[in-house]
């Protein structure tokens, strides 16, 4: 039997087996009385939404959502989505399975750049802080939080939802923000601090586990910007002679790189560094959608399908 | 010399001498060549500009901005807003002038109920709370910004903006919220807490001063809503087995209280307290400011002039 | 066979027979060729959305929509929503079935207080108004509509969209305007006006039969609050002596009750009672949506899911 | 000594005397300590702000707001705008000064085309209706308040905002509304019903007094459309067999000519004669205002200056 | 066999046979195992879903979308929705059918008024032109795309979205801004122009073809707005003497007819004529969307269900 | 007596004699009687209002608005602003007064970057770009316009509103722009392209002369998005073989710069490119804004006063 491909190139001609994890599972009772399954599986490239239409009975005690699973099947179209639907299910024995090419890595759904590559990047650039009290917090707050920084997505759906989302953001927003900094004669340190900063919540904001993310009851509740600044003002209480000028900036730029307030920023950007750091902000986010739907785009056509969140469809060239 | 009536009921009719507040003092070039002066006065009942449009050379070095002084004018309608023209001013000299009566606090715009009343209408709610958590915690912050409660005012022009309107204000939300809690079945302890809490960060965004208000760094910078979720998460943290549910809860209620996102608040309502507590606040702020146009208005029509913020005429009744 | 439970308690566990009404019939065509049929339910308690799948052609003639019928089925899980999927089901034959525990007021949507309580309460509450002409007024829309007021929901199905919503939220008003009214100094007897008669155009905007509710051509056309204010002006021209001043205020009670010009209100409120009023309508609202929500939702989350009309997810602890 | 031009034709050439009406008066203090008078003049043609700078503690008892008065004065550019600046003003002795021509319709503004001839026009509509229900409703409206209808503006600033104004709009809107109904093949009596009643609350909401409107208290409270509604709903009562689906089809026209709600319509238009009725009133009342700002604007260029309420510059041609 | 209705009557009731436009086909995999298909079928008089549930095997290569087809089957209620479930599908076989009666015009989705009487009539229209520049400007950009303009429709799917209904709908524009015009005294020829160019980048930003209308790159890239400002200029380079002054007023009413920036218009309307033309190009679109839906409405109830782009229910009377 | 110093650093302690250009004059009846005169005066640093107060009779002959003007007078402070009272001013003669030092270069407001400079760079850029079209577009477009080019504002108020704004502005959105293209990935021949051409219908919309903008027949009834595209679209119809996909991607970039459709776009960004120019145009002009109210702002504060357009305070450190 084939192997199926990558999610991202799955199409309506695949047919195999494959390894993946199922982070979604339920059942549900059919028209003609007998139950189907609808599961969304995941790998490093990309989702799908998988059925079970026969055979449920037996399938459905094989795994759980949450689990790895191999699986066999063929894509199929569903309103204009290649969907998986399975002949057979069920969880990886990790051992028997690693001999077949079985990865945990490979079947969760991750930042197309290496962790440990932008992870070294971002240490680069914690170096090159000139402001003492800058480099203290940013590696104070980028240690304490190390594991998680290699591993969260930066948003649970919207942008760069996926492992190590979180690193990859940051990573480019670093990247550009220096750029323009410099060229806008912008403090430097400010805007990187800001960058790494501006979303520090979102550790606290979501969960994530098993491929998915979720919102926690202090992501309810408070929200990654409060949260955000509660663990910076700490941070910072416990760094001796800060002056409380450039709390004030730091703080700045994580309240309002939202931009507005409809937008959730309680403050709007009042300083240079928070202009820049909204912009590229929002410019990151931007493109990460935008080449997201055009990647995943399966139609031969110069646009994407409709893309309902920025409300347009996408060039996507000849 | 007759003395002047209260600013609060200050007609064309009136002409004298009293004590005021001068919060604010402008020269500026006269067509004809000569000088003229623009201030702000107040006392504990209203407050008013001033013009010195004669004998400026002499009387414009007699008195600053900030400073307690003693006029003699008239009032005077300019744009259908009554007026002081001054004849003379002079700064006071309190040791002679007690003798006729200056006391600093009839010079200031205050609150009309007694600060200590108010002041001990919010002990004995605090006394009332059943959780030990959050009594433990209202007391940490009222006893540790005692002084500033007693002076504050709610906002820094929009309602309850003068003397002891932060407690006035907090004072009205405790008795409705206590009364809403109970008809709703709602915690009476959260609701309390978010009432005496939620614009807590306003002692830092405000610096009150000289019987006028200010935005502070950190106030333009962060805004009250983070600054206050700050100060009670540090607070919180200092109270050993606060349970985490529980500050959430709090939090919450702190980081809500704006209702919506468009006016700032990070996150909207999720829990009854929350949407009790919006409420209250609303309404409070909004019947203050229906009060005060009410109160200020000085013609004897059914209705007042446009209220500009809030987009309207007011009716006053017969 | 078990007896299954209310439908507010219902879960994938329960099977057993029931007696209900159904709100709602459809036939749809299956793919296999056979048809299927898709229901609503209600019972006092809440509805729920109900399937026959198998014995379509037998069991499709023995009921309408509308009527009261008794049913055999289970419990089943369709996108996170627990559904009834039926096996057998009749049209009621209370003759025969009241023996077994069929009433009619048990298998229709009703609010939780009992009605005649409510009713009392609001007599009460109308024989405490002082001014004569508005305790007239409001004896008389009451006593003219008593047969609705005790039947009607609040809405379609926003918010109290059950029978005798209408009733509590006006009890539920009353007992919160009075306390308003009463902090803030207003008038008692106005803010009860405004609570009993602010709706009072739903019994014309509203057909409600059969456990639904349904738009009427003048509810289409003009709209509760015009209704309402023609059906007050008629009363109140019927009432000899009524002040025009009184008028006014009353009316703009009723005009202005949406609190903005957006939300269908072709005034916005001028005086503190009708500030009052507005404020109690939407957090009554609003807290019986939320109530709603949290109850009726199955999981053992923290936190609700999704609420599309709100916005957000909301609390509902641990 | 020349007579000053028509207040529309009023340039910084001239000067001269003139009769007019005051419709507003203030005195303010001078800031060289004497005081100054600012004025309202108008005329049927136009109005303009007049000032007195000098002699005025002699001429301000010479006469009051709201009376025809005799000036001398020159015009005089003050921000952009002509204006008069006065050297002598009395009240008008009407014996003696209408041999020097004073006519009080020529010192009101007014609309440009004669209300005999509107008027006219009007009862020749009402004459054409076939329906009779519709006909005896608009003939007993517009007998009932004939007086007002002949004089009343269509509003107290926006547009049509002068003597005649009201019978203007609806007679300019009767004619389009007849054409746009035989194009769409919509009823033509509907239309013409809406188009006459559509403002009919206005003559309730504003009063209109020596030249000038204002708010009544009803006008504030209730707002026009719900006036309207209830004197409809009131006529309606009186003619009897007047069926309830004519009469929610002419309820609907009044209620929803507004267009959408956030422009004060609790309802929207739901019917082919209620689309027709909204877009014929807002595109009568944004010609006349661009009109007006055409014909008002003193420069010569290709445009208007800013106009406020538009939001944009107008375009007046070569 | 009966021949089915033409679609815009079709009802549950009918069954036979009959040729239509596929414009749309779809397989999807069935819960069973087995395929189904759903098409969307179309003919002179409206449009519909129709599905393959039996015997999709043998039927689904019988024809394509894009195709005209023959097929049987019958009338199903499928949410509310009459849909065709098919036992029967070929594609047309031109040559035999049209013994049959098939006409390809009659399975394409029209105007309901005949091209060549619109046709006509707008050259009737042309000729009446008397400035010379606009007339020649009409008569070339007409004359260049008349193959087009006899066929397109006005806009992809909200309104006039058929074969013709690009020139029905400027007839109709023609028509109104005509009376319009005269009314208001503006200048009839640049009204017409407005109406007949205004709309005419959509013959570059929709493609037509097989009935069925689609954004071109063009289209998506520029917009018809700009494209009609492109394609105007160009022609106008073509005509000498053509004033600047009559240019700028002509692409002044392509460029603000949708009246406001948030529609689209890069500039709002700024003459007479182009509020005239904005108010009956949103007039002429909203009429024919609700003609449309009262007409597509199949219930016998006095208003149509949701009409989801307009927001409400729309009167359809009794 | 003492030079004058540069606008941009006037403060009230400031007196003496220097050129500048009068870009404004306006002469108002003051209360007294007599005339007085209020300027617009301008160096390259900056503007002010400056008044003649006394003496205006004589003075007021000896210059006009649009001239160059030898003035001396004092700095003034009014509403806190510094203003210029002038005791003497006539227009400049040139021959005589270039020997006091008199350069009109030095009376026009302009970039801080010398022209000569930011010429050479965008020079430089062209040269730079790969793509044959693309260079010849923009070669051919930027010769055809070289005199504007260099002299033009940015905007007519809001930003880079001063000579040599326009290329200032292309200048630094040139460099980001390249940054963001390389980073990400983008083509950068075309962000250069979309620098260039985005704001080139400005030089049709905008008239500049005399150190002032004012809007154009063209640009009140166009607009610089369409006039651009219809200048791009004729010069690209003139380059033979330019691809048609190019030109839709070049017409993209100019059609939707402003980012969404209310900011006045037709259509909103598709393509990776367009996402960067909208974001890059945004921010070029947001802080060329701030960094001007920064620098503009006298106070010793720690923050900005109220930015009306921003509608905030603005953060200038300490």
């Amino acid at each position: 039997m084939n192997h199926l491909p990558r999610l991202a190139h799955l199409t309506t001609e695949d047919a195999g087996w494959g390894f993946f994890l199922c982070t979604y599972k339920e059942l549900r009772a059919g028209r003609s009385g007998s139950e189907f399954a609808i599961l969304n599986l995941q790998d490093a490239s990309g989702q799908t939404t998988a059925k079970i239409l026969a055979d449920v009975d037996r399938l459905k005690g094989e795994f759980e959502g949450g689990e790895f699973v191999r699986v066999e099947g063929r894509g199929s179209l569903y309103n204009g989505q290649v969907q998986l639907v399975l002949s057979a299910i069920r969880r990886v024995n990790p051992d028997q399975d690693r001999l077949q090419g079985f990865r945990e890595d490979d079947c969760i759904l991750s930042s197309p750049r290496p962790i440990d590559e932008m992870w070294e990047e971002l240490q680069s650039r914690l170096r090159s802080v000139k402001n003492d009290h800058l480099r203290i917090l940013l590696n104070r707050v980028v240690t304490d939080h190390a594991d998680q920084l290699k591993l969260w997505p930066a948003a649970q759906t919207i942008h760069h939802a996926y492992r190590g989302g979180f690193l990859e953001h940051i990573a480019k927003m670093a990247e550009v923000g220096a750029l323009l900094a410099k060229s806008y004669d912008a403090d430097q340190d400010l805007v990187l601090t800001g960058v790494v900063l501006h979303d520090i919540g979102k550790l606290q904001e979501l969960a994530y586990e098993g491929g998915a993310g979720s919102y926690t009851r202090d992501g309810n509740m408070v929200g990654h910007i409060a949260l955000g600044l509660m663990l910076v003002r700490e941070t910072i209480n416990g760094i001796s002679g800060f002056p409380v000028e450039l709390r004030a900036q730091v703080e700045h730029l994580i309240a309002s790189h939202h931009g507005t307030r409809e937008y959730g920023s309680p403050v709007e950007p009042k300083s240079i560094e928070a202009f820049i750091l909204a912009s590229v902000d929002e410019l990151d986010a931007k493109i990460n959608q935008v080449r997201r739907a055009i990647n995943d785009d399966p139609s031969p056509d110069e646009f994407t399908g409709w893309h309902k969140r920025l409300g347009r469809v996408l060039y996507k060239g000849l």
